[in-house]
C-alpha cells in the first residue's frame, strides 16, 4: 500500500469515460466544443464569470499565473516551503523571465499577512531591488494545512492595499474545499484571489489542470494564451483535457474525491494524535516516526517518504478505501 | 467531412485501451514502469540505443531540442515556412532564451545543403553576429513533401562538418517513413540527425509526443530533463503518456496509421494531378483552386483551409476511410 | 587614413573637458546634478517634455526600447539590414525575452509603410503567431540614407493605426538631422516616433548614448529604469555619462560634428558619382570598387571595409579634416 | 563631508590623464591596442595567464560570470546580504536566464564552508530542484569584512569537490588586498576562485570594471564575449575603458587607493571601538548610533546612511584625506 503521493494514484472512471466520449473529430487546440464550455462550467463552480484555461501540469498553471502577475524585474512573496520554490525546478523564474521569489515563514507552510508585510517592508523602493508584485499561497498547503476564509481574506486585503496580485496554488484545492466545507467562491475571488491553479490530477484526473482568472485578472487571459502557446502547453487535441475537467466537475465529483482522500487522512491522523507534526486538515499526514518505527511500518508493506529526520509524510488519495487505510492506522497506533 | 488538419482527428482505439490498461497506481513522473520502457522500445524502432522523453506537444519537443543544441547567443537555420518559425508563437526563442532562427528557402519547405551553407557563409565570424549552431528540418515538410535519405544525409554531413547539431521536426514522421518505406534509422541517426521530435498526436495519439536523442546527443538527456521540468512538461502521471506511445509502437501501429493517411491523400492527389502545387508525398495535398471552386466543394460538405490566394490545403488523417475520400476526389476531378 | 568606422574616431575635446569638470563628489547612479539635468536639456532639443536615460551603448538603448515596446511573445518589424538584426548579437531577443524580428525590405535599408503593412498582413491573428507590436527604423540608415519627414510620418501613422510602438535607432541621428536640416522634433515625436536611441559615441562622445521617450511612451520610464539596472547598465558614477551628453548638446556641438562628418562624406561621394551604390546622404559612402581598385587605394594608405563583392564602405567621422578627405576623393576620382 | 558611498567619490587624476592619452583613432570595440594589453597586464597582477574583459559596471561583471558558471535550471549559493541578491535588481537572474540564488548566513556577510554545504545538502538530487552549480562570495564583504586566505581556500576546496564554480565579487577587491597585504593570486586562483569581478569604479575609476577568468575558466572567455555583446556591454570605444584599468594598474595605483580608503576607515573605527557592529577591516564602518546621535553628526555636516534601526554605515573613499576624516572621528568619539 502506497502513501508516497496522490500523484501515483489512478485516474477515476468518469474521467476515462469522458475521454472515450470525446473521441470524435472536432476542432483543434481550444476551439472545440468541450474547451469552449470550460469558462461557463467553471463560472458555475465559482458563481461568477471567469476565464478558465486548461494546461497539463500544475507547474505550468502556476508559472503562467505568476508570469502574468509579476514582471521580470519584480518579486513574488511565497512561503519558504512552497512548491513553486522547491519543486518546480525554476519554472516560475523561467516563465516570469527571472522574477525572484521572496521567502516567508509561517506554521505548516502557511503565510501570514504580518509575515508578508515584513518581507515587503524590508525592500527599499528603488531600482536596485526587485519590488514585490504578487503573493502566492498554497491551498491546501504543502504541509496539509488549510487557510481559513478570513486568513485568505486578510492576505487578499493586504495585496489589494499594496497593488499586488494574489495567486493560489490549488494543487489540492479540492481537499481544501472539502475540509472547509465552504463555497469555492468564498476562499478565492471573494477573499481577494486573482488567479487559481485548480488541480485535478492529484484528485483523480489524468493530465488536466485549470488556470482560473477572476475579476479584473480576466483581462490577462489573452496574454496568458500566448504564453501558454509559447510554453508548448497548447495541446492540439485539447478537447481531451477539457473533457477530463468537465467530467470532474460533473456532479461535484472533484469534491467527492477530495473528501474521500481527506477522510482517509483523518483515519490515520486519528490513530496518531500525539505524533502529528501539523494538524492533518487535508489529505497529508506528517507524523513523528523514528527510523525503527518507519522500518517496522515498511516491513508491513506500507510505503511512504521520510520527511527530514524523525518524521514521515503519508499522503492519501481519492481512491484509497477504508480497508486499505485501517491497517495502516492500526499499525501506527500499535507502534 | 473535414480536411482542416490531422490535429482534429480522433484518437485510435489501442491508445484509449492503453490508457485504461495503465490505470492503476504506479510511481509518479517518469519513474513508472511504462516510462521506463520507453528508451528500450524506441531503441528497437531505431535499431540503436536512444534516449526517449515523452512530452505532451510537438512544440515542446521541438523547443527542448533546439535549446539543447543552440545557446542563447546562437542561431538555428530552418526553412522560412517551418512550423518552428511560424506556428509556435516563439517557443524556440523562449526555450533557447533568445536564439535566432535564420530562414532559408527551398521547394516545398525543404532546405538544401546549398541553401543552408549560403546562409551560414553570410554570417561574419565575430561576436556581433549570432553564429549558427544547429539546423532544423521538418520531415514530412510543412508542404507535404518528404526528404529522401540522401537529402537528409547531405544536410547531416554539412552539419557535422561545421560542428552544428541537426534536429528533425517529425510531427508527421510516420507519414514520411510510410512514404519512404525505409528504416527509421536510415532517415535519422544514420543520416546525421541528432534529435528527432517524433510525433504521435496527429497520427492517432491523444497527448503524447516523444523527443528522441541519438548517438552523442544522448548525453544531453539529463539537461533536457531539467528543462522539461522547468518548462512545466513533466507530467506527474506521466505513465499515461508513455502508455500512448508504447501502444502506437506496438505492431507498428504508427506506421499503419501513417500509411492510411498517406493513401487517403494519394486518392485526392490522383484526382487532381494538374492542380498540385507540390507533389503530395505524405498526407497533405496542396491544390490550385479558384474561389468559386472552393465554394462549390464547401457547398458539398467538404471543409478545408484556403492557402493564400487561389490555393487550398487538404490534410488527411489516419482514420479517414476510402468512402470519405472518394467523394472528395470525385468532386475535385469534376470541377 | 581610416574610413572603417566612426566608432574608431577620437572623442571631441569638450567631452573630455566635461569629464574633468564633473570630477568631484556627487550622488551615485543617476541622482547626481548632471543626470538630473538631462530631461530638461533634451526637452529643449526636442521642444517637448521627454524622459531621457543615459546608457553606455547604442545596443543597450535599442534593446531597452524594444523590450518596453514589445512583449516576449510579440514581434518587431525592422529592415533586413538593420543593426538590431545583424550587429547586436541578439540583444533585442535578450532584453525582450525572445520577441522575434520580422524582416522587411526597402532601398538603402529603409522600410516603407507598404513593406511594413505587407509583413504584418501576412501574420494570422491567432496565438500561434507572434503578433507585431512595434516597428524599428534606423535614422540615418545602415546604408547612409536618410528618412524624410514625410516618410517617417507615414510609418508613424501606420503604427498609430495598428496600435504599435515606433522606435528609431539614431546611432547616427546627428548625421540625419544635419542632412535634413530640420527640427529634431519634426523627425521624431511629431512624426510618430515613441522612442529614440540618440547616439553620441560615433559623433564625438566617449561612452554615452541616450534613450529618449516621447509623449505617452514617457510612462514607461520607470519600467525601463528597472530594466536598465538589471541589464547592468546603471553606472554608479553615472554623472560622467550625463556630462558627456550635456557637453555634446551645448551650443549644438552634436549637430556641428554631424555636419562635419557629412561634409567629409560628400567630398568623397562627389568624386565618385558613378560609383555610388546608394545616395550618400549622411556620413557613409558605399561605392562600387573592383578588387584591384580597392587594393590600389589601400596601397595609398586608405583603410576601409569591403562590402560584399565589388563594393566598399567608407565611413567618415566628425574629426576628419578636408586635408584627410581630399586625397581619398582624388584617388577615387583618378581610378 | 559625505560618507554615503565610495560610488560618489571622484575619479583619480591618472585615470583622467589616461583618457586623454587614449584620445586618438584606434580600432573599435576591444580590438584596440589598449584592450589587447589587458590580459597581459592582469596576468602580471595575478602571476598567471588570465582572460580579462572590461565592462562598465560591477553588476554586469557579476552577472556575466554567474551566467557562465550556472545553467538556467541551476542555483548559486551566496550570502543573504550579498550585493547580487539585494542590489542588482535581478541581473543575475536576467543573465543566467532564471537561475536561483540560494541564501546562506555567516557573520559580516561572509559565507562559511559549513553553511554552504548545509544549503547544498538540503537539495534533493532530482529534476524537481535546482541543483547548485556555483558559489559567489564578496571580497571585501558587504559589511566591510575580509575573507582570509584560508577561508577562501576552504570554500574553494568545497567547490572543487562538488564540481561547482567559485565566483568572487571584488567590487572592493583593492580594499581587501590592502587589508590582507597578500598577493592577489593567493586570495583568488590559488585559493580556488574561477572568476573575479575586479572593481575599479569605487576605487578611483570612472566606468571600467574587469572580469578576470582564471585557469580552466578561461575557456569560457569566448562565450562570455558573446554574452557581453548581447548584454549591450561591448562599448564601441572600448579603449577608454581599457585605458582606465591600465592606469589603475600602473605602479599599483589600485592598491594605493584601496589602502588610503582603508586607512580612513580605520581612523573612524578606532574612534568608536565600542560601537562597531563588525570589525572594520576594509573601507566600511558599521556602528551603533542612536537616532539622536545620528542627527547630531549630521548637524555637523557629516552625511551617511542609516542601516536598519540604531545603526549607521560610513563608507570611506580613496580620496578622503585625514583632515576630512579626523573631524568625524572626533565627533563620534565625543558622542
Amino acid at each position: 500500500m502506497r502513501f508516497f503521493s496522490d500523484n501515483a494514484a489512478a485516474v477515476c472512471q468518469p474521467v476515462l469515460d469522458a475521454l472515450a466520449a470525446a473521441n470524435h473529430v472536432d476542432t483543434a487546440y481550444d476551439d472545440d466544443a468541450l474547451s469552449q464550455r470550460l469558462n461557463c462550467a467553471m463560472g458555475e463552480v465559482f458563481e461568477t464569470e471567469v476565464e478558465a484555461l486548461w494546461v497539463s501540469t500544475g507547474t505550468a498553471a502556476n508559472a503562467l499565473a505568476l508570469a502574468a502577475l509579476c514582471p521580470p524585474h519584480g518579486s513574488i512573496i511565497c512561503h519558504r516551503e512552497a512548491h513553486i520554490q522547491n519543486d518546480e525546478c525554476g519554472a516560475p523564474e523561467f516563465y516570469t523571465h527571472g522574477a525572484k521569489l521572496l521567502l516567508g515563514d509561517g506554521e505548516g507552510a502557511k503565510l501570514t499577512p504580518e509575515g508578508i508585510a515584513g518581507i515587503a517592508d524590508g525592500i527599499r523602493d528603488d531600482v536596485h531591488q526587485m519590488q514585490p508584485h504578487a503573493v502566492s499561497i498554497t491551498q491546501a498547503s504543502e504541509y496539509g494545512m488549510v487557510y481559513a476564509i478570513n486568513e485568505v481574506a486578510a492576505i487578499g486585503d493586504l495585496c489589494r492595499a499594496r497593488g499586488w496580485g494574489l495567486h493560489m496554488d490549488g494543487a489540492r484545492f479540492a481537499n481544501a474545499i472539502a475540509a472547509l466545507d465552504c463555497a469555492a467562491a468564498d476562499i478565492t475571488w471573494r477573499a481577494g484571489v486573482d488567479m487559481l491553479s485548480f488541480g485535478f490530477v492529484k484528485n483523480g484526473g489524468m493530465s488536466a489542470e485549470t488556470l482560473i482568472l477572476f475579476g479584473d485578472a480576466r483581462v490577462k487571459a489573452t496574454e496568458i494564451k500566448y504564453c501558454r502557446k509559447r510554453g508548448g502547453h497548447l495541446l492540439s487535441k485539447g478537447r481531451y483535457l477539457a473533457a477530463q475537467v468537465l467530467a470532474m466537475l460533473e456532479d461535484d465529483l472533484w469534491l467527492a474525491n477530495g473528501s474521500a482522500a481527506n477522510a482517509a487522512a483523518k483515519l490515520i491522523a486519528d490513530a496518531a494524535p500525539d505524533r502529528l507534526v501539523y494538524p492533518a486538515e487535508a489529505n497529508e499526514v506528517f507524523i513523528r516516526l523514528s527510523a525503527e518505527e518507519a522500518a517496522s511500518l515498511r516491513a508491513k508493506g506500507f510505503d511512504f517518504y521520510d520527511w527530514g529526520v524523525g518524521e514521515a509524510r503519508l499522503v492519501t488519495s481519492w481512491d484509497q478505501r477504508e480497508d486499505e487505510i485501517a491497517p495502516l492506522a492500526e499499525a501506527i497506533a500499535a507502534l
